[in-house]
């Protein structure tokens, strides 16, 4: 699927107009997935947009889609110093994305240039990524939509699993038929997510080296994540956490099920998850800021006198995060964060508890932003699944 | 598995005398699979080792594995810059990772750190890397013959699949089950790869925006590589690219399949990689330059009028790469490099070409470099498999 022209041309007029309210003079796009959002295409070298006027794409490639904006073959490695020295005046400031782009990289560049002046970028192009337009909104409705199917067979490979390992499986080799791309992109250094964590069991209420409420400890030391191969048992908490994708667009969901029976108190933390979910849901609207809700979520947690195990044993400070083509897109959701809720914001809300002992419970619902509260994107029903 | 103690003194040791050859005072590693290599958790936030002495792992949460090092606990963000102050003079050099940290995180442990000086460590940990220990090698043994399984179970996965996507779900659901995990880790900025690259028919002679020989379409925009769906034909060449992974070592593997029969004219290309890799076997060993195995492999497939569509249609001048617990590791096999074999380095040989309108044909087999030549990894046999 290509990207509509005049969502391209929007999408750079807005940029374009935070690079001039920002007096910088351009901005230099390296990183893929924002090549992709700026140029239609992950193929590009990079992508140069001046603060005014027509962007240039360098490629070093043939493209087996052209972007609507000129482009230009990179043949040496001199070259993008060239090009750019040849369409800014010295002494201009230029955006890069200092948020994934390695110093080295940057040394390189900066070297190459250097009667220019370099700043970061990277919070103009995640503000603008986290308000979703129109189009990107029907694409993750439709995330939403092919999701189901999964969500649907859920139950019976949960039924049929041995162990969390084994549904992990099942659920990835549906997922995969019906055409997820396997890899979800996550931006931060260091970080990463497999497109599921299955948590099962008093292994589930384990946390990780990850910036994550719940982790799982993996099958590898060194991606301490998702099912570890322990057996699933009747009784015991199951949290299915699934990052559907389409198109590149992620929608993170989390349902909880168990063989059998839900222990008493194990439901009891549910319902509060629930109710915590519902709260925010009914909160939120533009201009409300973010650390109202992780508020008003914390407050409900410790009401019910949960808030010990409120998002994990590390106890993370944020209740949900942005979604988009990165699983951690703008805006989170978290502690103390001044940043209002906008129209076309999208977010996970992922009230979600581990209980010592006991495993993880809770569920991750996403929804966008509207004129005046929210839109439910995820279609599956919330309560717990007994199988 | 935890890693031995004596593993991560020795590997200290090795660290320690190329920070001093190098005059770095300190280095402080940040990633997470540089922190796992020097430390054996993941978990740690960053482990500072200075050119003498021991080391400090830096943790802002309980270790569920203490690494034999010192730990210290961080409390707040201005934490790090305090404890490397208080450990070396002023203007004392730190090494970094260059070559993944990002910008602003560099900018800011700078702007804690004015009296210090920083430079690129990541050369010297790379460089150690490429060298397998005996205990990763062995490692790396138990990870080939994990794979065994999978490659034994593929012509019948082949011979059932419906499209390529279909036999990618099934053979990603076995690996699963028998405890991958899932994520393969790529150190390079930009660069990602999935657990198996699948290409069939004419579709897999594409090129993708990656810096592989071959990368297949994909099923989105954002993440073109791999299986996109197409069905799988008889008499197509079939190309299976799986990267087997057991505690986080990679081993990378390339078969050729076909339904019912493979054409003459691919069965020469074939005939002409497998020529290819036993001559480079041949000729590598301890002393000889990645750069003069490239050129006999450049040499041979020009040789035999194949030279157009060596190593896919960007023609990426290499041959192949290091492998571990990145797929990137160090060495490449690359045109004009002058990097030695050294005994313990370990890497895949992937000789491959792409058929314009007929597809990928090549293969692809893991080496360790031995005191006199190379030990083969991988136990499966080279022969394209008709099913």
């Amino acid at each position: 699927m290509q990207l509509p022209p005049e969502e391209l041309e929007a999408r750079l007029r807005d940029f374009q107009k935070s690079l001039q309210q920002e007096n910088l003079d351009a901005a230099l796009i390296l990183q893929r997935i924002d090549l992709y959002y700026y140029s239609g295409t992950t193929y590009l070298h990079s992508l140069f947009i001046p603060a005014d006027g027509a962007p240039l794409g360098l490629t070093r490639q043939e493209l087996p889609y052209r972007p609507p904006w000129p482009t230009l073959r990179l043949t040496t490695s001199a070259d993008l110093g060239n090009v750019i020295a040849s369409r800014l005046r010295e002494g201009a400031l230029i955006g890069l994305e200092f948020d994934v782009l390695p110093v080295n990289q940057y040394q390189r560049l900066a070297a190459q240039l250097p009667a220019y002046r370099f700043a970061d970028a990277s919070p103009l192009i995640r503000r603008q990524r986290a308000r979703k337009s129109a189009w990107e909104l029907e694409v993750l409705r439709e995330t939403a939509r092919r999701d189901l199917a999964v969500w649907e067979a859920l139950p019976t490979l949960v039924a049929g699993a041995r162990t969390d390992l084994d549904l992990a499986a099942g659920l990835e080799a549906l997922a995969r038929r019906q055409g997820h791309q396997g890899l979800v992109k996550f931006r931060a250094f260091n970080e990463e997510i497999f497109f599921n964590v299955i948590l099962a069991g008093p292994a589930g209420a384990a946390g990780g080296p990850y910036d994550t409420p719940l982790s799982g400890r993996g099958v590898s030391p060194t991606f301490p994540q998702g099912a570890s191969g322990v057996p699933l048992r009747p009784g015991e908490p199951i949290l299915v956490d699934y990052g559907g994708c389409y198109q590149g667009y992620v929608l993170d969901q989390t349902r909880l099920f168990a063989l059998g029976r839900l222990p008493f108190e194990l439901r009891r933390v549910y319902d509060t998850a629930r109710r915590i979910q519902d709260a925010v849901v009914q909160a939120a609207r533009p201009g409300v800021t973010c650390g109202a809700l992780y508020q008003l979520a914390a407050g409900l947690a410790e009401e019910s006198g949960l808030l010990a195990y409120f998002m994990g044993p590390k106890r993370v400070p944020y209740i949900g995060h942005g979604v988009g083509l990165e699983l951690d897109d703008w805006p989170v959701l978290a502690q103390g964060s001044g940043v209002k809720l906008e129209p076309g914001m999208v977010f996970a809300l992922e009230p979600k508890f581990a209980i010592p002992g006991q495993g993880a419970v809770g569920l991750e619902n996403c929804f966008a932003v509207t004129a005046t509260g929210l839109e439910r994107l995820s279609p599956v029903a919330d309560d717990p699944v007994i199988v």
